[in-house]
């Protein structure tokens, strides 16, 4: 079981990264995610698309970030520019246990990198905790997003020129 | 050289998205960055982020996106969900040849889709255009990316607990 923790989410101001965030989490292989502050919109925004392009991907927002961190039962991994090396950081993690990725906003509460098991970077120069989580999931799970179905009611098909959707919506 | 086009940018809808597109071009080894809208905090921010951090990329704001497209001398790539396949696709690039990269926000006009030479979908689900831009980059240069030097006055040295800074600025 994979889940992202988004934390330092403010509804104005992030609305649109923590969207790219989930949409992410979901399209990359992880399972659920869950995002500190109470955003219905977002909550929405995702159910509407796992609701329409398949997957059981979940999210929940509202919770409790220390409670989380404390509690849980596996590895937690946050992603940072400041964090070690990624090659030989993800060696580190035992794939049998559950993860947490903790994907922060701006500024990032000290005991985040105290209590995760391991600070990883996505190479130390600054750039989107968007693209850490796509390349962090790539990484982990060895490129496999490239080939999971998702059996939804719309799926796109690849095409070189325009777009073709199938669609089992009436 | 390797240049992002940045198609559709709304000023106050997109103003962190874009910035984050911009980011990842920069930290994944593209050489620039052009945005359609005037956007001059943009540029400061970006213009900021390569005087502290190092190397060269560059952003403009206010193109003419029709001019660059129509003018450009070199293969153009449209990154979108209705795309083809990326392992397939990104073998008939050839590397010699500048390169164009085009990243729309939500609704991308039909002759973006028609005049690039390959349309590519970083899978076949919706997520955002910045995970997309920092998968193709790195699969495009081959993971280069981690070990690229910018010789910033500001190093961050990866580092499993903490924040390990080497500044040049006094």
């Amino acid at each position: 079981m994979i889940t992202v923790l988004r934390i330092g989410h403010r509804i104005s101001r992030d609305k649109r990264i923590t969207t790219h965030v989930a949409l992410v989490a979901r399209a990359f292989g992880a399972d659920n995610i869950l995002i500190d502050s109470i955003d219905k919109k977002i909550e929405e925004t995702i159910n509407s698309t796992c609701n329409r392009f398949g997957g059981k991907f979940k999210i929940e927002t509202g919770i409790d970030k220390r409670k989380v961190i404390k509690e849980w039962n596996g590895t937690i991994v946050h992603l940072t520019m400041y964090g070690d090396k990624l090659e030989k950081s993800i060696k580190k993690i035992n794939k049998e246990k559950n993860l947490l990725i903790v994907v922060g906003a701006e500024k990032v509460p000290p005991y985040i990198y105290e209590s995760a098991d391991l600070n990883i970077s996505i190479g130390n120069q600054p750039h989107s905790e968007v693209a850490a989580l796509a390349i962090f999931l790539d990484r982990f799970l060895e490129g496999k997003w490239i080939n999971r179905k998702f059996n939804g009611k719309i799926q796109i098909l690849p095409s070189d020129k325009g777009k073709k959707v199938k669609s089992k919506v009436k």
